[in-house]
């Protein structure tokens, strides 16, 4: 069987991951996965806060200053929406991912600053099938943002709907 | 006493949302306030996702109709940072908002399509002053995004601090 990348996904051409993540069951529970690191940087944070967040201490350096956190802060949401992307790119197959409900416990529980540079984690912790439709998996994932001095800046429980291997590729 | 806006809040000078809130005091459990509605286009749905969730239906219309939602959808990052958008408008008050330690049971219900509109709603749940910083109160928040056809897409229940009244303003 030839497998065929989805479009879309440029870093990878076969669908699989760089952990070599391809189908639900590969997703074991208490396995973790480096999904890389990134930096931010004030343009950015004051580029995504002024389209969707634009409190004074995400988009105004000066206020920001004299604000409840000492200077300017990511939003949650940009911190958010940058950790999916290192989710998309080395953690949720491409071939496998049919999207997500939710998540829960989401927590920021450090501020994000200009220049921080930001690690990626995710764990498996809860993998089963789908009662309703076999043709898919439940897997829950536990998403960690830790920054350059160890303090994790983000966690979250996501839940996610991934294809099981078909019987053709067992 | 003079009200002075914060800066970055272009819609207001006054710092007040359009519903009068202004302190943790004028958030009462069981007041649900409509934060108006906004709509999304095929361009923004696919900018966004080519950034922060690549994942082909969410950024290539023709693997999207092949897919799992049968066209393309918007990433739930990018209907959470828009709906963010209308609460920084219409219900958090630039004035007494003090960032947030996350949130809880995120949901995407239903997708968002193209052209959708969305309408959003929140409702504070719960309210009760911080015992360890006496400045401030912490507020649990219930988020409602509707589209046209009167389908949740999103839901979550936030939690938020907000400066308390001044006593000079009592």
């Amino acid at each position: 069987m030839i497998l065929l990348g989805q479009p879309g996904r440029d870093w990878n051409n076969s669908g699989v991951t760089g952990h070599g993540l391809r189908y639900f069951e590969d997703y074991l529970p208490g396995a973790s996965y480096d999904c890389g690191s990134f930096s931010i940087s004030e343009a950015q944070i004051i580029s995504f806060a002024t389209q969707f967040d634009p409190q004074p201490f995400h988009v105004d350096p000066e206020a920001a200053a004299r604000g409840p956190f000492g200077g300017l802060i990511a939003s949650g949401w940009h911190t958010a929406a940058l950790v999916m992307r290192r989710l998309v790119d080395h953690y949720l197959s491409a071939e496998a991912s049919l999207g997500s409900p939710g998540l829960d416990e989401m927590r920021w529980p450090n501020p994000v600053r200009p220049g921080d540079t930001l690690r990626v984690r995710a764990t498996s912790v809860e993998a089963r099938r789908s009662l309703s439709k076999p043709d898919r998996g439940i897997l829950k994932t536990m998403i960690e943002a830790v920054n350059q001095d160890g303090r994790t800046v983000m966690r979250a429980t996501a839940t996610n709907f991934l294809r099981v291997r078909p019987d053709s590729d067992s």
